[in-house]
């Protein structure tokens, strides 16, 4: 592939002949249209066409995986399945994110020629590592705000999710860090609500979290929700630089492209990045997006952090998606020299002390987050036996 | 419902009683999580919890419509379907878009109780009317702009999609304005790229646009497509208002709603909402999110008009269902007295002088945008009589 192209892997399925089918895709997310029309000269195509790399043929289907799909005249339709990669010249749209989505997740979902059309992976041309900042902490620069060398930084959601105040709030984070906890992150539905304002929340956390660093030393990273609009998240930034926090939390999907690329350029911290409503995008095999390709847009974008699930998760992701998630996370996007834009998975959801070894031998790594909600607050012993025998689990993990 | 609740309409489909799995989404997106919290108190659960208002039960099937979902211990599982109503006290968010998808369109999407889930609808509270600006210019103040009092704006996209130099579009545009057509637009995938810079494209295209209308007195709609960065979307606003310009169009899936918000917050021009990706939420029945709920988080953002497919379009939307979204655009979302926050539906996609007259009694209204490719372009007799064609159908049904 031209290192100046940008390259898209899909799945589809097709009742057309699969080469057919691909050229329609290409044409319409390019120079081509429905129908030829004038202007498009060769040159012209040759210049700004997307161009059908592969195809490779899987299996096939008596019935369409999604309805609204045309077959060709003739015969009843069989609805064959294939991997393909198309590849467009950077020059069509620059490296920019918001066009890249048009670009290879546009229009073609609703092509006539696919009953199932998924976006798998994608690879993208140095231009977007020049236009983009990243990832600005990533695992290093995490680890180094966490105080955390080793092992992954054991953590915690604020539950119940909604619902307290910021004096309950500090009161639980309170707890939890005399627990010896390392990082603690609000709930993806508490952003700013009225009952519990950002900036008052903000203020009576990090009170709890400065006099903890004061006597011993350690500043635990609390990811406070900011989402919202752009002026807004950069306000709310503000706010929790200057009371001291390490680290903010921005629901993906809500934000946007757009909106997290703003935060990131403004942010003195790492971007906590949650993927609520990535179900959406991957969750039915037959449309929509692979968390491979989601996770790429959001490390451009520029978050630190992106959550993948974890083993034995309360949702219905399996264990080989999530791991597959996290490897990702931590594979570089651009090759050496530079940065390769490789970030910290947040694992969470039904964690325990039980998963350390397990998700340890499945990844080969202990970069990341592990968020225990449970695991720790419903420990026998309590909070700081909670946190130890996580601690523990990885301490072991890692010693083999 | 509450005037201060938000709500929202799923369908769902789940082996789990119903009663019980809408239970736990009502719980996992508000107070709740898999298990009861020390913190989550009555008194909390009265005020934070999220509520299933009504259940009415649909069919069922012996197969799951996605992988991954749980089911009860036992008997063969029996996958029922359902309409469910779940509301939010609104002091859980504020009145907040980027929150409110992480509310209604979070988390729920991986539920291990659904093998499908779909949101139908959402009604929001007054406070988000209060919260936004809305639609600025809307079904009247984009008529005004292009000097259109009672016909649908006759427009056209610009073709070839993409490769054409800023000069190549302003040719056309010349054509297509000695045509005598309202609207024109950029392609979805032209936006800023090196081959066709934004700022001299609006330099070459304005130059027509202004001679024309000194000429005419008429000055023809371009929507500029500005999609991008925040700051990148404000500075091409500005260029394009400088220029003498009327509209702005932007990828909303790709800007995302905290970009599309901030653009609404600076802009001084209508905004034409491209949802191209759309597919990737509504394609499926079983996952994601109807065009009824979608297009209102765009409305609310600020868009002043909104794709919807056409009659017989090329795409797989069937015609109901183009019908019933562009009935969408036009309904109000909140009561007098104050801003209803309806917007200009766009019909594109196989659009001809054939389709006006079914469009017209289908949708009992000329309120839209008629954006015609083939069907103007490619007229035999030049676009002068293709527009014009166009233009008499819609006079004939309008006559009736």
């Amino acid at each position: 592939m031209s290192p100046n192209r940008i390259a898209a892997r899909y799945w589809i399925e097709s009742a057309f002949p699969l080469a057919q089918a691909a050229e329609v895709l290409a044409g319409e997310q390019s120079s081509g249209t429905f129908v030829r029309v004038p202007g498009e000269t060769e040159e012209l195509r040759e210049r700004a066409g997307a161009r059908v790399e592969s195809i490779r043929e899987l299996d096939e289907s008596p019935t369409p995986s999604l309805p609204g799909a045309g077959a060709p005249p003739g015969a009843p339709p069989v609805y064959r399945r294939a991997e393909i990669s198309v590849t467009w010249p950077v020059e069509n749209l620059g490296p920019s994110l918001p066009n890249l989505m048009a670009t290879v997740a546009g229009n073609l979902f609703e092509l006539k020629q696919f009953s199932g059309l998924k976006l798998l992976d994608m690879t993208l041309p140095d231009d977007f590592r020049q236009a983009y900042p990243g990832p600005a902490f990533a695992v290093a620069g995490t680890r180094r705000l966490a105080g955390v060398e080793r092992l992954p930084l054991i953590g915690t959601i604020i539950k119940p999710s909604i619902g307290m105040n910021p004096r309950e709030t500090a009161a639980m984070v309170e707890q939890l860090t005399a627990g010896g906890i390392d990082f603690i992150k609000d709930d993806e539905l508490q952003s700013d609500g009225p009952y519990c304002p950002f900036a008052a929340r903000v203020h009576a956390v990090m009170d709890v979290l400065n006099r903890h660093a004061d006597r011993t030393g350690k500043k635990v990273m609390f990811a406070f929700n900011l989402t919202g609009e752009v002026d807004q998240m950069r306000l709310r930034h503000d706010q929790v630089l200057a009371a001291g926090g390490t680290c903010v939390m921005v629901s993906v999907n809500g934000a946007g492209l757009a909106g997290v690329s703003a935060l990131r350029r403004h942010s003195q911290l790492p971007i906590h990045g949650h993927r609520n409503g990535w179900g959406m995008f991957d969750r039915s095999p037959a449309i929509g997006m692979s968390y491979r390709a989601y996770q790429k847009f959001w490390r451009v974008a520029g978050v630190d952090h992106l959550h993948v699930n974890g083993l034995r998760n309360k949702f219905c992701e399996s264990d080989e998606s999530v791991i597959a998630s996290a490897r990702e996370c931590l594979t570089p996007m651009f090759p050496p020299p530079g940065p390769d834009f490789t970030i910290l998975p947040v694992f969470s959801s039904g964690q325990t002390a039980a998963q350390a070894a397990d998700t340890f031998r499945a990844l080969g790594s202990a970069d990341l987050i592990f968020a225990c909600g449970g695991g720790i607050m419903g420990h026998p012993d309590g909070i700081g036996a909670g946190v130890a025998a996580v601690r523990q689990a990885w301490e072991k993990a890692l010693a083999g």
